[in-house]
């Protein structure tokens, strides 16, 4: 009667500090849990695949992973028709606490970067504002009905890893392998440095999580 | 006995609340005025074009505005043996005040946008962070005695004026204009729409401007 699919492309070992399985299993043991079949494809892979419809899609932090702004609007054309109802969640690329405006920084540089790799792996591959995803939405017939931003608690680490990988050396020998032209260098080594900084006003505080944003859209009238 | 020559390669209108002139003019007729000599000159050019050499040299918020690393290297390499001292003021990529934040966000913003122009007159083009401008003058001969960052007041524009034109519908259409590639447009966006965000908490407050860099470089014995 409910059906439940959630994809996920990733690999079940992937994730830290449980892995991808892990928080699987753990939401499969809970009394909502035998409603839930778990799926690792690509959105767009899966939605091809079946004829199924629901009342509700929601992408939970998953847009700046896709490879580009095109997944994001195959997966909106597609679901047109098949749920009433799409919820978003993402980063909303705004810090209202100090403590996480390192990771704003650290995205935009790890996204600029990314931005030049034709193959990657990274976490930030599509760092769409929510006004480029409204907009995205909008074009292909869907309406925002509500938005609003959360301050996550410090203990979310996304903000502390993603701020770590730009500022350990290892990010300048990713830039000096991927970008060839002297001007764009600088201006990624200028956005790390404007990370390093930001951190080390935090008198060695913890690096916090930027703000997220959520988003309920209907179908258009 | 005391040279002081003063270059600027700008145009003398260039410049508000008060132009470039103005702005000389009111040195020339200070008390220390008739020691000053004003040159409208590339630093690299006026180097090239006398054998003077001078105590101390003064590169006072213009590296941003070189066209690429490059020209402060061969302005640095020029000084040696011209000069004892070199001191450097340039901003910090770092805002202390919230206020100021938006002007990080917005020159990264737009220094993103300009390293894809290969002619540009905009006012950020090589925006070195601290680190990078030690970097190349230590490379080249130099060594840093001493460094610390300012606060500019709120009266500083700077700030105001380099978010407003990266807030401004303008900022859009430039990025359309000159980039291409899809990946790289939605970060550019994204980095604007962050320093929309940056400015919206700001609650109808003046924008402020960045911590500034100061820095002195002598010869490496």
């Amino acid at each position: 009667m409910f059906t439940r699919d959630a994809v996920d492309p990733a690999d079940p070992n992937y994730g830290a500090p449980f892995t991808l399985e892990q928080a699987q299993q753990h939401i499969s043991k809970s009394p909502v849990g035998n409603r839930i079949t778990w799926h690792q494809a690509l959105p767009e892979e899966f939605l091809a695949s079946t004829e199924t419809t629901w009342d509700i899609a929601v992408l939970s932090h998953c847009i700046w992973y896709f490879e580009s702004p095109e997944s994001l609007r195959n997966i909106l054309t597609a679901l047109k028709g098949r749920v009433t109802h799409v919820c978003i969640a993402e980063y909303a690329l705004h810090a209202t606490q100090k403590a996480a405006i390192p990771h704003v920084l650290a995205s935009i540089a790890r996204g600029t970067l990314e931005s030049y790799r034709n193959e990657s792996n990274a976490n930030i591959r599509s760092p769409m504002s929510p006004q480029a995803i409204t907009q995205v939405a909008t074009q292909v017939g869907w309406s925002l009905q509500r938005q609003c931003t959360g301050i996550p608690e410090l203990e979310l680490l996304d903000g502390h890893w993603e701020v770590s990988s730009v500022t350990h050396d290892h990010f300048v020998r990713e830039i000096e392998e991927s970008v060839q032209n002297d001007r764009l260098k600088l201006i990624i080594e200028s956005t790390r440095q404007a990370t390093v900084a930001a951190v080390g006003t935090l008198n060695g505080g913890k690096v916090g999580t930027m703000d997220v944003w959520v988003a309920i859209f209907s179908l258009a009238v």
